[in-house]
């Protein structure tokens, strides 16, 4: 028996990508081997890659010249590899601050000897809004512009698209990407950590404009340098083969529900129906500015704080996991990415309704 | 039907670990969830990983005083990574060379501004020795004295270990972790990426002095920072979930197949009968010195080298896989690791035998 899974990451996948990975887990294309256990350089391993990078640009519409990286260290190991690539030491870089993903990647760029400016910081709101388009200037001379579009923390989500004109737009899309279309030519660059919408963890994809490469620092470790490894396909070293494979099997399911319009259709209706139940109920709220609510992650609160343990814990019993909000903020999260569907939320609701009915 | 595979890496997989993966790839231990989909932080994978790490200790005989780490990057990635924690810029640092693999790791020590020293250099063979015990001095004041113990390309592998006296031995045991016991007490660190003996790829394990951390330069990224590592327990971001959980599955049977002596004999059975083939065989030869002769990695050259090509063929159509040799040195290559049965050594030597009568 499978659960409505509302992990904020490592989070829930598609039943038909697991399905798929299951039946030729040690028999694939009926070569005998585990796609685990072939080699990387091998001619089936090197059409999968390049199957799942096609079937990513189809889906993004990912521009020709945009080069598309697997790499390894997550997100957070961007949040060092993109000072070392983009910009040399003590070159000015802005920066918006709405959440604890942000301010890690400002705590990296500062350690890799940038001169950082925050343009913006929603501290002052606990991190439940984000700057208004226009309220703040991109310093023409910055190597980058970086922003979050989505905080898992918070719950808080960009509804726009910054302006940073000719500076390169940088994002952090690991929990939103694939979760709707988003116009990739308004980024210089973009990168994701897999293991929310795309994969099992240990897989980090980087999509980046072809002029950015080549301005890495001598010392960017070979792995990370961008040009270095758009020039070897993403296999100077030996990439998570089975996160690629993976990756390729969730681009199936996304194309066959729709591609990204349907992913967006998908999202905005549980996204619709859970914070449309959370807004008319008296019992349950949730902290963030109406524009800037997140599609992917719904934080809420209870009238009955001392009751989120219980809550949580009746909650898993009804096969609804993973709801425990995160540990500085408390309350409740749900986590509603791609893979989760609208049955789900409607299960959480009529579980919350529950609640609400034995304990409001 | 499963084929006897000899790729270097990513490589055979003990069939047990895989089926056991396979059978709850969508309900891991009845939690209705895969171990891809649970958060990292949660009961279930912290106790997967500390579990993983205690079986780990086990066998090789971790001491206290060592950390293991979970990271990635691979090994590649810790060429640059160990540089950055272990070394100030222009600190001396010692390299024995004996092929492709240490050559990079040199280059990457040269590239983080270390002073590198290379006692020995094995070039002058075409890679096909190691240098001599005693034949090179440690220079007391190095921060470490780095070597490959196995060169998957050459074929080549030290019949010893090193004497450095205090200065602290760097190990790339990559290709040779858990293929039989060593003394962990003998190195300051070891590190491997796990796609021959531990798993996929994707995971790096990292086993490292007390001693050792807290040296890292402050530029070191965060997720490959020993110390702040060790400190959060490997999970200062999202860890490679699926690569920690499956190397737990290859280490439980390790230990069904009699821990690292059991390896140990089972490897050196293999070696010898490969190994005893060739040199019998008038047709069939290999390059390496005999004191240097590597269980893992075993490269052979025929009469014809003009049949290369069918022979590997040939060999594919008979289920013995990815036999041909490494691209900058040619012939053959058969891969041996822990997961390779004396089954499918017999059958290669069978193989080469008919190749012999019909081609010799």
């Amino acid at each position: 028996m499978r659960v409505y899974n509302f992990s904020a990451g490592p989070a829930m996948l598609p039943l038909a990508a697991l399905e798929a990975a299951r039946s030729e887990l040690t028999d694939w294309q009926g070569s005998g081997m585990s796609v685990m256990e072939v080699s990387h350089r091998g001619k089936a391993f090197v059409e999968c890659a390049a199957e799942t990078e096609a079937l990513l640009r189809e889906l993004m519409g990912i521009p020709q010249n945009y080069r598309v990286l697997f790499l390894q260290g997550g997100a957070s190991g961007q949040f060092d590899a993109i000072p070392m690539n983009l910009a040399a030491e003590g070159d000015p870089v802005a920066f918006l601050n709405t959440g604890q993903w942000s301010a890690k990647a400002i705590k990296a760029a500062r350690t890799q000897g940038l001169a950082v400016s925050v343009l913006a910081d929603e501290a002052a709101s606990n991190y439940t809004t984000t700057p208004a388009a226009g309220s703040y200037t991109v310093d023409p001379t910055a190597s980058y512009l970086h922003y979050t579009p989505n905080e898992t923390i918070g719950g808080v989500e960009f509804g726009y698209v910054p302006d940073a004109g000719a500076v390169p737009l940088v994002a952090d899309l690991s929990s939103t990407i694939l979760s709707r279309p988003i116009d990739v030519a308004k980024y210089g660059l973009i990168y994701a950590g897999a293991q929310k919408n795309m994969g099992p963890s240990g897989l980090c994809v980087v999509i980046v404009r072809d002029d950015l490469l080549g301005r890495a620092r001598p010392t960017t470790p070979a792995i990370w340098n961008y040009q270095a490894m758009a020039a070897a396909d993403s296999m100077l070293n030996t990439p998570p083969t089975f996160g690629i494979y993976l990756l390729g099997k969730i681009l199936a399911w996304v194309k066959e529900s729709g591609g990204l319009e349907g992913m967006a259709e998908r999202n905005r209706a549980k996204a619709t129906a859970l914070y449309g139940f959370i807004d008319a109920s008296d019992y349950y709220s949730n902290p963030v500015a109406l524009d800037s609510r997140s599609w992917m992650n719904v934080p809420f609160l209870q009238a009955h704080p001392e009751l989120d343990k219980t809550f949580v814990t009746e909650a898993t019993s009804a096969g609804l996991t993973s709801l425990a909000g995160h540990r500085s903020v408390g309350g409740m999260r749900a986590s509603i990415y791609n893979a989760m569907p609208l049955e789900g939320v409607q299960a959480l609701i009529d579980f919350m309704t529950d609640f609400e009915r034995r304990n409001g």
